[in-house]
């Protein structure tokens, strides 16, 4: 047995955070001590030290690049003090967001692009990737809508003060990713009802959940 | 007249903040609203936020390119936010330290590189160097004696508490960059006594008084 990092990934409003629990919720059961589960930006105390100084919503004047340097920083930290070490002792590892994401929300939505970003994040990063990535595919139309929905005055952050243009760059940088990983990304149709979306989730889960069982 | 943008460089003990002071103090009273001056990591409320997770004491488990992405976002933001529009201003900029600190303190003294620091850099400024900088050059045994001399143990930071290989690694960095950007880099003897290594300061800086005299 050798151990496995997996990342869940998607847009705004595709119900990622839920399943996610569900998901640990299960699995903590299962395997015990063999998981291990992370989230970015943060995962460690100097990486919820950078996470705070990414969300504080007094810094509107964040420059994105800044943005992306310190979600990168937050990586860096989380894969040598958390994830690598993890994985060394033969844990199944899973993460809420991880690489694509910067991607996707800095490289398409924030308009930096997703090369200078994927290049940028070599250095944090030494080229690692996870084992597989289960990202939650969503029409951007549906996930607004969903934001709408769930919107609460008291819980919105810096990301959520955005244009619907900036959706569709995330959404559409996902689908590239998608293509030039497809052994890597599993996308789940995440229009489906919660329930369907698990049960997907945890199909596409099963051989590892088999193989880390307590 | 247009902005011009001048760092103080230097490895612990040359003596750069405490001439640094002088400078200021000198030319403050000189330019008044044409100086602004800046530091790094900081500069500003985002950057200062960012200084106080590297500088924490308690975060002696930081990796080095975690440390090293976030001076970088420290710069990048204090680049958009502070220097870049002073210097649309037509403003002196006088910044203690800047690119050259982390090709030299973690390029060489954290051994990640002296390239791959410059080349993820390169993300960070889109290329922009400083118009002059002023480097306090100091034998690495002399700028140690000094170190030792006025330590106090309330004031150490995470920075010195590391060898003497560091301080050689981060002096040979220094020297190559020397090398590499004569043009740009001007070098003052820092063995000498603070009022003579001021005075060798002053006659470099003397053209940009001039031309931004109040």
């Amino acid at each position: 047995m050798s151990g496995k990092f997996i990342t869940f990934e998607g847009t705004d409003g595709a119900g990622k955070t839920t399943i996610l629990n569900m998901v640990l919720k299960h699995l903590e059961a299962t395997m015990k001590d063999n998981l291990v589960t992370s989230r970015e930006p943060g995962g460690n105390p100097i990486a919820e030290s950078i996470r705070q100084v990414i969300l504080d919503r007094n810094n509107v004047d964040m420059d994105p690049k800044t943005e992306a340097l310190l979600y990168a920083a937050a990586r860096r930290q989380n894969i040598v003090e958390t994830v690598k070490p993890a994985l060394e002792n033969n844990k199944l590892v899973i993460c809420d967001r991880y690489l694509d994401s910067s991607i996707a929300y800095q490289g398409g939505g924030r308009n930096i692009g997703e090369k200078a970003i994927n290049d940028m994040n070599q250095f944090a990063t030494d080229g690692f990737l996870p084992d597989l990535t289960i990202y939650f595919n969503l029409p951007v139309e549906d996930g607004l809508k969903r934001i709408a929905q769930n919107r609460d005055e008291n819980d919105i952050d810096r990301l959520d003060v955005e244009t619907i243009d900036f959706h569709h760059r995330v959404h559409d940088a996902y689908q590239r990713l998608m293509k030039e990983y497809p052994d890597r990304i599993y996308a789940v149709d995440a229009r489906q009802s919660i329930d369907d979306v698990y049960e997907d989730v945890m199909k596409i889960l099963q051989p590892y959940v088999n193989e880390f069982k307590d």
